[in-house]
């Protein structure tokens, strides 16, 4: 991934970029495939019937790292209260699937797999979260465009 | 959409339908599509260096919406927890982006109805959390497959 | 859905919708939503063994929807090569899905819904094919941005 | 990306993977979040009303990528005739997005680095696509069961 290049060549970010949503990014395309992956395998296993809510914890922990890392990846203007709500929810998204993932690590590799990037994906969202703690939350309501997300941690 | 006859024919959920979540999914569909055609129609303006904020909280609300109104439609197992804060920030989304599209529903026939798109879709999310509060979390947490998703408002 | 007003008011559309076009946009939208609810539902199966190609391609279908809804729904500047790939990749993810989803729907009334909404989806995909046949693809490929999407059945 | 291990502990793969679609789904992934990023810093740029196809040619791109690689990752069933339309589509926005940001290569970074990311896909793209080419179509079309997706290069 050429996610720190990217997001430093914007022109509001200018280099000075929050090392801990760039980790996060990685993290959440990594969840999402890994959890996309885990679906498709735990659908062809002989006990599907008793993976269910593993498997709808992987779909779900897909598209909920996908749209994470879509909306953390973008620097114009500012959305930060959407951006830590979908943290928030990322975070519990992974939590949950790398509890259930870890249930069946010992039969299935492929969920002993996918539950260590889901605990990378959570611990990565956890400290992401915290960078944005020291805002303003009343900024981050009215929207205001001079923040410079890329510099939180400056 | 044909939202409420899918889910009502699911085998866990029996007709037994959440009528707030169903009408929340129809609403985020909508609402992901109008964000789209707001960003792209603001992106055609001539002021577009002003429609910048404007855009990007409507890719953002796009994206949210799309993976909330999808996770919201499964119904195998249980995932509420993370069902909740995803309404969260689509809450959040639609409430800031509506806000955003209203400042330019004067000048821009897109923005006005965008913005009527994402208050329903607010509206739509704030009734369907409602359905979630009675649950009991830890419940939730445990991810109980006895839940009935389905049957919440019955 | 309001596809059709927000596609009209895109400021290089003014009023002259491809009406074929608008007609997918919405029958993608809500095969994307049947086929994650079919998934989901077959998933819940007593018999979910023998319904892993349908959850297969139901999930594929969804993806593949969504995708063309999106990109199709995008009229600043000129994409046409891409969209009409994606239109015979929507078609064809629709034609399989309703053919498996068909052979359950004497067992399943979500599969036999479901074979209704992509029947219908790949109808709306084959309509809105033909509306870029007539487009001078030497044209489509250069990026032309005087292409107006919004007019070709005019 | 943990791709290759996620695939190869599937239990119709084990171990035998197709290399070149591997590839892609790890270019698919990375072009998604380049292009998605590029929108957004083209966005910000001060020139943007220049840059109106780059960024509609990104946000495409973007989308395509993302299912292409979700729908690639798959190996459960057999969906071929969909998995290699969408490869066509893939390397259509791939290319055509990499020629728009070539041209403002000397004057944004983020366009340069996302040309080269958009160069990579579609090459990635053209490598998986031939992999397909031996399949018999006919059997791709019936949806047979037997496919070993993962063993194409075997």
């Amino acid at each position: 991934m050429q996610t720190k290049d990217m997001i430093a060549t914007h022109p509001d970010v200018k280099g000075n970029v929050n090392q801990d949503l760039l980790q996060f990014i990685d993290a959440a395309y990594e969840c999402a495939q890994a959890c996309t992956s885990c679906a498709d395998a735990c659908l062809a296993e002989e006990m599907v019937a008793e993976l269910r809510q593993c498997i709808r914890l992987n779909l779900d922990c897909a598209d909920v790292c996908s749209a994470t890392a879509t909306v953390g990846s973008r620097r114009t203007g500012s959305n930060e209260e959407v951006i830590r709500k979908m943290l928030e929810a990322c975070a519990s998204a992974c939590r949950l699937c790398g509890d259930e993932c870890e249930r069946h690590a010992s039969m299935h590799e492929h969920c002993r797999i996918c539950a260590e990037s889901c605990r990378r994906c959570a611990k990565a969202c956890q400290a992401a979260m915290k960078t944005f703690e020291s805002v303003d939350s009343a900024a981050a309501h009215s929207g205001a465009r001079t923040s410079r997300l890329g510099a939180h941690r400056a």
